[in-house]
C-alpha cells in the first residue's frame, strides 16, 4: 500500500481564514510531497481560480463542490444534523469513499469530532476517539492524549489512549517502540487517583514500550515519546502551558520595553529571541490526529497561517501513508491475544 | 487579639539545609517584624551559637531542644510514629499548646501533612486539609489549591478548597472578597467532569465571590485571586508550569551561548534577563499554607534558602495575625446558616 499514492481531503473552508489559508497551503504540501494528491473541498467560485494560478501542481489537485461551511460556534449535535453538504462532512465523505486517505479541517473542533466519528466510524474495541497533539520538548516533541472531551475515563480508556498514541508516534517518527508515560503526581507506581493507579497496571501488561508514572515536568524535559492522560488533566495540562509561556514571554517583552537602553539591548538580543521564537514555534506542532476512527482525521488549529496549515496536512499525509489506522487495530489484536493467552494460562494453573 | 505578640515556632533542622539557612531567615523576619517573636526548634548546639551573634533580635527568639529530625525520605506514617521528639513535632506542639500562633517547616511534607493534622487536628465540618501555595501571574499572585495529596475529591471537598483558599486570600492580602475560580476546561457551566460541575453548583451557592470557570491559561492571566481543583490537577498544573517555564530559561540561555556574538548580546540583555527573573523570582512565593486546620501551619520549599525561607515565615505570621483559622470556621459556620435557612424556605413552600 506505501507506493500507492495518498489523497488528502481538505476542508478549503474551516478555519478563521478559510481558503486564503487553506489553498495556499495545499499547494506549498503539493510541492513539497510530489506524489500527493488533494482534493480541495468547498466554494468552487473560490477555489478554482487560485488554483489555476498554479499550473505546476494543479493537475494534482482536484475540487469538490460544498456549499455550506460549519461556523465556528455551531453546536456538534446541530452540525452533524444539518450540515451534510458542509466542506467538512464532504471532505470526511471522500476518506469513507476511499476517495481520499485522510482528512484536514480547521474548523470547529466538537462538530469535526461528532462527524469524525460518525462518518468514519470508530474501530472495533475501541470506546472513545481521542485527540492527539505533538508539543515541543527539550529533546524533541511528545504526543500528548487525551486532549479531547474525554473528562471521566476508565483504566481501560487510558489504556487505549496508550495504544492510540503509541501508533501514532511510530507512524509519525518510525520508531519503532516509542516510550510511553502515564502522567501521574509522582514516579512511584503507588501514587495518583484509582484510576491512574488501575490505568498503569493495564499499561504494564499491554506489551507497550510503558516507561511508568512520568510527572508533569517530565513532558517537556522529554521524559517519553507519548504521554496518556484522560481529557480533563490533558486540556488543564495544554491551557497552563500557554498560560506560562504567555506570561514570560509578554513579560520578556515588558522588560526590554522598560528604557531607552533596555529597547537597545533588546536589538541586540533580536536575533536570539527570534532563535527561539523558532524553536517553540507553535505552528510547527499544527495539525492534532483524532484517533480511534477508522480513517485518518487531522484537526488544524482554527487560527493557523498557510505554514501551520501546511504542517497539519503533512502529517496526515504521514499518518495515512504510514497505516496508523491499521498498526491501531494490528497493535489491539495483539493486545486481545496476549490477554487470551494470559487468560488460558491463568486457567490451566488453576 | 491582633493586638497580641505573634510568635512563630520554626523548625529549624528540616530542609536541605537546616539551621544554616533557618536562622538566619529568622532573624531577618525578627528584624522586619518588630512586634514578631519565634522559637527556634532543633539542636541547641547547633542554634544557640546562631543566634548569639545577633543580640538587637535575640530577646524575642528562644531555643527549644529537639534532638530528632525527620528525614526527607521517610514516610509519613512512620515519622508519625517515631518522631514524637523531632523539632518538626515539637514546633507544631508548641502552636497546640498556644505558645506558638504559627509553625513553618521546610522538611519532608507528606510527614508534616501528618503531624500537622495529627498534632493540630481538622477544623470541624473541614474533611481534608489542603496545600496551598501562591504563584505568580500577570496581575500579581494567584492561591491554588488543591496542591497536596487529595487526589479523588468530591464536589464538597472542592467547596471546602474554595472557603479555604479565599479565606487564606482576605488574611493574607486584606481582601474583602477575594475572587474564586473553579479550573475547568472550558468556561461553561455545563463543561467539565461530574464531580466538577457538581462543585461549581456549590460554589455558586456558597456566598463565596465565585466567578465561575477558569481555564488553565486564566491562573496566570490572574482571572481569580482563588483556584480550585482537585489534588492531582493541581500538581500536575503546578509541574508542568515548572516544566514549560525551565524548558523557555534553558533554551534562552542555550540560545545566549550559541557564539560569541549571541554572548555579547546576552551580556547586553543581562540587566532586563535579571529584572525578568526578579519578577518571577519563586523564592518570593516560598511558602505553602497547610490550611483546614486548627492551628497554622505552612510549608516551605526543602531547598529554600534564607530569602525564600523568611518569606514562608513572614507568610504564616500574616495568616496568624489575621486569624485565617478563625476566618475558615466562620465562613463555613455562615454557610451552614445558609444552607439551613434554604431548606427552611424550601420546607416552607413544600
Amino acid at each position: 500500500m506505501s507506493s500507492d499514492v495518498i489523497t488528502i481531503a481538505i476542508d478549503c473552508m474551516g478555519g478563521d481564514f478559510g481558503p486564503a489559508v487553506t489553498v495556499p497551503a495545499a499547494l506549498a504540501f503539493l510541492r513539497a510531497h510530489g506524489a500527493a494528491r488533494v482534493v480541495l473541498v468547498g466554494r468552487s467560485d473560490a477555489l478554482s481560480p487560485l488554483l489555476a494560478q498554479h499550473p505546476d501542481v494543479a493537475e494534482r489537485a482536484s475540487v469538490l463542490y460544498a456549499d455550506e461551511v460549519v461556523a465556528m460556534d455551531e453546536s456538534p449535535t446541530l452540525a452533524l444534523k444539518n450540515r451534510k453538504k458542509s466542506s467538512m462532512r464532504l471532505a470526511l465523505n471522500l476518506v469513507k469513499e476511499g476517495a481520499a486517505q485522510a482528512s484536514v479541517s480547521a474548523g470547529n473542533t466538537g462538530a469535526l469530532m461528532a462527524m469524525s466519528r460518525f462518518v468514519l466510524k470508530m474501530l472495533p474495541e475501541i470506546d472513545r476517539p481521542a485527540i492527539c497533539p505533538v508539543m515541543p520538548t527539550m529533546k524533541g516533541h511528545v504526543y500528548v492524549l487525551d486532549l479531547g472531551a474525554n473528562v471521566d475515563c476508565s483504566a481501560e480508556h487510558l489504556l487505549q489512549f496508550g495504544i492510540m498514541g503509541a501508533m501514532l508516534a511510530s507512524a509519525l517518527d518510525h520508531k519503532a517502540a516509542p516510550s510511553v508515560g502515564l502522567l501521574n503526581i509522582g514516579s512511584e507506581e503507588i501514587k495518583g487517583n484509582e484510576v491512574v493507579k488501575q490505568a498503569g497496571e493495564r499499561l504494564r501488561n499491554s506489551g507497550l514500550n510503558f516507561i511508568g508514572n512520568i510527572e508533569g515536568d517530565g513532558i517537556y524535559k522529554g521524559e517519553a515519546d507519548v504521554v496518556v492522560c484522560d481529557g480533563f488533566v490533558g486540556n488543564v495540562a495544554l491551557k497552563v502551558s500557554e498560560g506560562v509561556a504567555q506570561m514570560l514571554t509578554q513579560s520578556l517583552k515588558q522588560e526590554f520595553r522598560r528604557n531607552l537602553l533596555t529597547r537597545l539591548s533588546a536589538l541586540a538580543a533580536l536575533p536570539v529571541l527570534k532563535h527561539l521564537k523558532a524553536r517553540f514555534d507553535h505552528r510547527a506542532y499544527n495539525g492534532a490526529s483524532l484517533l480511534g476512527l477508522r480513517g485518518v482525521s487531522v484537526k488544524s488549529h482554527g487560527s493557523a497561517d498557510a505554514f501551520a496549515f501546511e504542517r497539519a496536512i503533512a502529517r496526515a499525509y504521514e499518518a495515512a501513508h504510514n497505516h496508523v489506522v491499521e498498526r491501531i487495530s494490528a497493535c489491539q489484536a495483539d493486545l486481545h491475544k496476549r490477554q487470551d493467552a494470559a487468560s488460558a494460562a491463568a486457567g490451566e494453573r488453576a
